[in-house]
């Protein structure tokens, strides 16, 4: 009986907790990041369907390019980042869309040689500070989903800071 | 008689040209932007009743705080800035928001003597590569806008790369 109501108390005392921090407008994962964190801006963008914030990040040979205007095709070297969060309501301003959770980095990595088969590009993405090439599988969905944008060589993102 | 037609191709000419210009997918204007480019992101947003997209980037006073939790208060010198564009559907993908043309770029400037009667932020728009202070009229109504957050610093931002 004692051992139930102390489990019950736990319980409870959990999902207040849990509420409290939730309640908190800092958002509740402390994420490890790679080293993006201090390459330079090319884009934003907000993904409807999936409820995503985005920052697009590139690496020194990434920002090089695009302020040359030299993206079509991007050089080797160049890497891009995908910087993803899940999207929230500012608390204090509800039309203002903002980071909650962070979801995800992933990178486009490109080397025209090594990554032939996947249109110059190869894909990954970091497990904490650690950049980890994708599975065949995965990066073959990546690639697959990229396709459409052959003509910008597979690139989504046009650089807003140029 | 010539010279109508002359000028009548030049402007059928010039219509052809921008609406050209028009239906490709990179941004028609290219502004010069300031110092900001080249610092480090803080955060995004999408402003769904203003309809832009943002920016906040900081620099290394101001990354440097974000990233020891040292933001309550930020430190003098520390200069939060917020890049914006319009939004418009990504050609390609029409549920991603992604920037238009570049709107505006405008600076929190933090230095609590000088500024200590609007918090101890001083409040500045770039003017292409230029930083120039807001005039006393356009600051107290920033100010007014970010009173609400004055127990954040009066800082709207969360830093979303922690």
């Amino acid at each position: 009986m004692k051992i139930n109501l102390l489990k019950k108390s736990l319980g409870i005392g959990a999902i207040f907790l849990a509420s409290t921090v939730w309640a908190e407008s800092e958002v509740a994962n402390k994420p490890v990041h790679g080293e993006y964190k201090d390459w330079r801006l090319l884009s934003v963008s907000h993904r409807l369907e999936k409820k995503t914030l985005r920052a697009i990040l590139g690496n020194d040979k990434a920002i090089e390019a695009a302020r040359q205007g030299k993206t079509t095709p991007w050089p080797d070297g160049a890497i891009l980042a995908k910087v993803v969060w899940k999207e929230r309501q500012h608390p204090n301003w509800p039309q203002a869309i903002v980071p909650a959770d962070f979801a995800a980095a992933e990178a486009m990595i490109k080397d025209s040689k090594k990554y032939a088969s996947t249109g110059g590009w190869g894909f990954a993405h970091w497990q904490d500070n650690k950049l980890v090439m994708h599975d065949k599988e995965t990066a073959a969905k990546c690639y697959a989903c990229h396709v459409p944008m052959k003509d910008h060589d597979y690139v989504y993102t046009f650089n807003a800071l140029q």
